[in-house]
């Protein structure tokens, strides 16, 4: 499927195509069950966060399992065409993405590897400065490293997309500006709607946009400051960086973690950097609800209003099945391989 | 191509394709030259004896670097389609494998981890009794285990050859009823003709046979006894192979490593189990020239020779054509997936 046929399949269909960029936490038949019914066709689950190569590959390995058995509801997505099949057959794709490059445990040759056993998204970092790149919580971002460059385009190579939702600034410029694909932030928000250092600067959405690239909103409570506690505000939110960015370059990217406790919390804040207590996103601010959310959004069953919540905020129907799903579907076919081939 | 027309085409064009089912040791440019010298159109290649699954790996990642680089002679082996194509374009199609499961660093999903990454053929066992079956070294070869039925089962479901030429004669024959799918014997020569534990019984070639399998016939001088010095020599233990089994279930498996020396040798013996010294198949034998081979056969370029001396043997063309590579291109035909899908 062609980005243009892409995009009229979206709108054309009634139930609008409907992209998540960025999900994590446990999954189960229960969080695949609330993806159906918010009618979600494709969703990215977080498959790393510190963990080393064979830990991924446990990681994938237990996907693999799981979306086996859970068939009737999901499926792997791999390529633009899975995700069609998909929406033709009432299921959830799920896209898997790591938002760290830990599992190369130091090899470029690893990012092929990786996207062999599925993984198509993968962060340059997490919460810390890594051999790639700048962290956005560190206190100086030194920019895409020798290493990083050398991951990009191998990355552009293979067919993964290069995610700078928890990178500086300075690495998510270098990261645009080098790439020779569109890169994506799965998850943030203006920083200027709301100051958090997980946001990104209009200077780097516009730069992001200029070259084709995709931003996720997120939903999350602690992202979103006013625009947090209910749809419309969300949408909101939507409609003003529609202005900043045009109405092609903004989708969603939730950061839903329905069903993560505090041991998750604990493994994706500390993981095992450090004894002290972090508080990751939840800085200062008013404690978000208990899962995560923004409170309008407990988990992805809410997703199937985002369309028309976007009609109701003065979006045509045309934008508005764009942004809940046809920018990330364009995007996707623009750096995903279609699988012909050796299977990479 | 099905079996039948990858029978047809051997059979019908004047340079036959040739398959080798087991080579290992150093690869470069030189070896991939002598393989073109003796117009091999598929060749194993061993990536691992004792490696873990991280070793493994950057073994592949190696492989797929040395692959690219010199893609004007060879190519990855993934599909039945890969060798064909190979033989249309006068290049040598790579398939790689492991001579341990070791690999799998304990993880049935790990199987299809390794398909994923181009693995397309796994020992359950090297040198000594592993989680999986028993070693043909070892005094007591238990069978096909608990993990070791998983295993099978597993290679059956993605399409990658069990071969059990290091195996004991127990799991050897377990892992022929268990397995859904022919099994092979990728180099291992009938111990009826040579007594060497690494050779295999006649009931473990009739059962490998009665049950579509393939063997190769090894051209290492330690495993042939009488018939180790000449192309002729070779020539009749086919003969009397075939005589057993019968000629669509005897093929080539050469255990070349022409490449190999004491640094590689020590690693394929000793690995890291023991500090005592180890032989390897070189027990109190004569010991084979300094390149473990035959004396008729130093490398791959000499195998342009082998259906010209079948046919003198006494073979007809056809029958000299299936050995060669016809059986192996059958075997793999109905045993490695097509390449549809996820890309497994």
């Amino acid at each position: 499927m062609t980005a243009t046929t892409a995009a009229t399949a979206a709108r054309t269909t009634d139930t609008p195509l409907v992209i998540d960029g960025l999900q994590c936490g446990p999954y189960d038949r229960d969080v695949f069950q609330q993806l159906r019914a918010g009618r979600v066709t494709c969703a990215t689950a977080t498959v790393a966060f510190w963990e080393d190569a064979i830990e991924t590959m446990d990681a994938l390995a237990a996907w693999n399992d799981l979306l086996d058995a859970n068939a009737d509801l999901v499926l792997p997505a791999r390529t633009v065409g899975d995700i069609e099949r998909a929406h033709e057959t009432g299921r959830t794709a799920i896209l898997l993405g790591a938002q760290n490059a830990s599992p190369l445990q130091g090899r470029l040759g690893f990012v092929r590897h990786f996207h062999a056993m599925g993984l198509r998204v993968m962060q340059l970092t997490y919460n810390n400065n890594t051999e790639f790149g700048g962290s956005c919580y560190e206190e100086t971002d030194p920019g895409l490293t020798r290493f990083g460059r050398e991951v990009v385009r191998e990355m552009n190579a293979v067919g993964m997309l290069v995610d700078l939702s928890h990178s500086g600034e300075r690495t998510r410029r270098d990261a645009i500006e080098h790439s020779a694909l569109p890169v994506v932030l799965t998850h943030a928000n203006p920083r200027s709607l709301y100051d958090h250092p997980r946001n990104a600067d209009d200077a780097t959405l516009k730069a992001l946009a200029a070259r084709d690239g995709v931003v996720g909103l997120a939903t999350y409570g602690s992202l979103c400051g006013r625009y947090a506690r209910t749809l419309d505000d969300w949408c909101a939110m939507v409609a003003r960086t529609v202005e900043l960015v045009g109405v092609r370059h903004v989708a969603i990217g939730t950061d839903l973690s329905p069903k993560a406790g505090a041991a998750e919390f604990a493994w994706m804040r500390k993981g095992r950097w450090t004894r002290s207590e972090q508080r990751g996103a939840d800085l200062g601010s008013p404690p978000a609800s208990a899962t995560g959310t923004g409170e309008w959004l407990a988990d992805a069953s809410g997703l199937a209003r985002v369309a028309d919540g976007l009609v109701a905020t003065g979006f045509t129907r045309d934008e508005a099945h764009a942004v809940v799903g046809g920018n990330w579907l364009r995007l996707y076919a623009s750096v995903l391989k279609t699988g012909d081939g050796d299977g990479s």
